[in-house]
């Protein structure tokens, strides 16, 4: 029999992305997932349903606390949390429906089950219907993702120490909610629930929250964050964190004890290249089981190719989903489009942080001279009609030549601005480049040409 | 005594912006306006109070239609007008303050009252406060602005027949209001009424809403707007309307007889070049009341500059602020800054609809070959989890080259989607370098990613 053109092993951004192209340009491919439908942590477990949630519970909190003062009255709002948890599963329903239904019109060969890596050609798949089958393959891609790390000293029980997954399916809204480590993940989730009615306490063992984003736009979003009602300890650890008779217990340090109704454990993910015979066949493991890539994707093995979570780099959806298009378009012998200069990150908080490109400490780091843009929310006039004017756009800018180095966004759409800096960086704007093209008024845009004119007087 | 370097007439975005920046790089800066406050049509009685009862109504409506479907339960929605045309008041007070503050901090001698260019070097300003004064001047700057331009028929008479003005601040619900223009004003003031509960037609003389848009986009517009419950005729206009016992009675054409409890006629707008002594100093005026200005924004008299609204071009407030910055640094012998390449257009409907660059009937009318990418907001990860699943991006592009020609909209955050597509049209990006730039997952704007993505393959 013909060997695949490629085998996948993952269905998630990455994955899907890259079987689905690789097979639209005439290869023959196929793709292996534990779950039956494709999407990966991203749209099953993850990015998607958090964002359904976070929409709906702002809705709640804007109800309870905003709609007076536009003038829209009604009685105490209630809360249906049932009703708002299977919204949540329908939009992840017709997101996978959309994506299943290309598999289905592909030519993929499309398994459910787990898969082992054998030889650099050959990948062994345990169909969930019990099957065993061997895969012969010119290629193969490891895009299997990450999964949630626990606490070394306080595995996930799925009960009262939860992950992300179990964050997003409760049935009722907790009273109290510890929240391990303050990155996107936690941030998300606090927000969540913190609109609907939990306390949550965030702990983050570094001095900041969002530690890996520019230091002066998170410092404004902690100050934000906390006025939510969020309790955010910073520069602190939990040194135990044990089930208790009605929730769990912890120990923090510095030194105070605390009790909650749940903990969600969101202290980074782990990249999932344990067992899957990756060594076996030769491919090097780092240390945090990352596999490092070259710039076209391929592994120590030259017919072993990674992408997103599995490699160094930003956890991030669209990133393995823009590797995922490269590698296709690699394989089958099209010319490389230019790889992104900068991935933008965004944090879907009220209002969202996005930041793209280099932070202000990374470049004081490298001793690297950059002039300063800034333009507050509050002057921007579509902000001030949505009542959104908490927020700064902060612009970096090589002090020689005005390039675009960094830009750090707190403020309603600020992932969409990101994706225009990302843009901007891309193609190697100035600040005068940003402010020369014509912004629409009033747009919460018009905020990144501000920092763009901010900068050049800078 | 001294001339000064600029005198500026109207302190709209765009002569508010030329003074500003003018004063800031040293000039001597004069400035008039009508109103005490600077801001000009936009901040007081356009743009922003538009703004800001469109955030009103949709939050309305959203509480009324939507909101239980999030689990977020109420009684019955009442509406408070009285408080959202506060609230509405309250965010142009905000602005003009701090547009009003940025004024006194700077050197502009700031005058309220009309004024007449006397001469190509002078200016006679008559005060609101009964004084008389003339003005030397090096430069004059006409940023008047615009008008809403009445029916020949039916003036304006603030009670029945409205203008946009009037309609932003009813002190109550209309049952009916007929919208003479389905241009982006009549759409959104039809909106806003609509959502608080009015019964609303929209009248239209061309074949299809927004004329000047890409017809695909419109198309799929109005069908949504219809289905929001405006009423929207297209190829009629008004033969006649006329103040009735209760309202206004009106006659179509083709025939047609309606009565409306009120009238909002948002047929266009005048430029305001008409007794301000422009052609007796020598100016040229066209038929439709505009002024020719050359790239340096100068009249065909050399002392006298033009901008925004009376001049040929879209009238849209950041093209006049973009051009107030400009004429601003070009007087002051700052090297010209880059042209924007094309003005975005914004609709603040919901979804808004947005479009920037040139449109499919334009390249058809000049018989240019193009390619089209079209990408669905149903596909859209940040779409569906916010329930704006509603919507298209179209991209079109040159076909040998793949350079971006027009980005059209109709979906959520299409405003600053627009902003991006502005970008990459000014930086002279081809749909392959827009596909290359990262797009954050889920966000709106990897619709427009798509769409390049789209064009690539069409």
């Amino acid at each position: 029999m013909d060997p695949f053109d490629l085998v996948v092993l993952g269905a998630g951004p990455g994955g899907s992305t890259a079987a689905l192209r690789a097979a639209e340009l005439g290869m023959k491919v196929a793709c292996i997932d534990r779950r039956a439908a494709p999407g990966g942590t991203c749209l099953h477990i993850g990015c998607i349903p958090s964002k359904a949630l976070l929409e709906s519970s702002r809705i709640f909190a804007l109800a309870r606390d905003d709609m007076a003062r536009h003038g829209v009255v009604t009685d105490a709002v209630r809360l249906d949390l049932a009703t708002m948890m299977k919204r949540k599963d329908r939009a992840v329903r017709q997101l996978a429906r959309g994506l299943g239904s290309r598999f289905a019109q592909s030519t993929i060969t499309i398994l459910s089950g787990t898969a082992r890596v054998e030889s650099p050609t050959s990948v062994r798949v345990d169909g969930t219907d019990g099957s065993s089958r061997l895969l012969h393959a010119r290629h193969i891609l490891v895009a299997t993702g990450s999964r949630p790390a626990p606490l070394p000293f306080a595995p996930f029980d799925g009960e009262r120490i939860l992950s992300s997954e179990e964050a997003l399916a409760l049935d009722r809204v907790p009273e109290s909610l510890l929240v391990v480590g303050a990155g996107a993940i936690g941030l998300e989730l606090g927000s969540v629930w913190n609109r609907l009615g939990t306390r949550v306490t965030l702990v983050e063992a570094q001095e900041r929250i969002l530690p890996s984003m520019d230091a002066a736009i998170t410092e404004e979003a902690a100050d934000l964050f906390t006025r939510q009602g969020l309790a955010i300890r910073t520069n602190t650890t939990v040194r135990s964190l044990l089930p208790a008779l009605s929730g769990v217990s912890i120990t923090l340090d510095p030194e105070e004890a605390l009790d909650a109704s749940l903990a969600l454990v969101a202290i980074g993910r782990t990249p999932g290249t344990r067992g899957l015979g990756l060594e076996e066949a030769g491919v090097i493991l780092r240390p945090d089981g990352t596999v490092e890539v070259d710039e076209t994707l391929t592994t120590n093995v030259p017919t072993i190719h990674a992408l997103g979570d599995v490699t160094p780099g930003p956890m991030v959806a669209h990133r393995a989903e823009e590797e995922g298009m490269a590698l296709a378009e690699a394989l089958s012998g099209r010319p490389a489009r230019k790889r992104p200069a900068a991935i933008p990150e965004v944090v879907y908080t009220h209002p969202e942080v996005a930041s793209v490109g280099r932070t202000g400490q990374d470049l004081q780091e490298a001793d690297e001279s950059f002039s300063v843009g800034t333009f507050s929310y509050r002057a921007n006039g579509r902000a001030r009609t949505a009542g959104e004017t908490h927020g700064t756009v902060r612009m970096l800018c090589r002090r020689e030549s005005g390039a675009l180095l960094g830009v750090h966004i707190l403020g309603a759409g600020a992932g969409d601005l990101a994706n225009e800096a990302s843009l901007a960086i891309h193609q190697g704007c100035t600040a005068d480049d940003l402010a020369a093209s014509s912004h629409a008024h009033p747009t919460f845009g018009e905020a990144l040409r501000g920092a763009a004119l901010a900068a050049l007087s800078a």
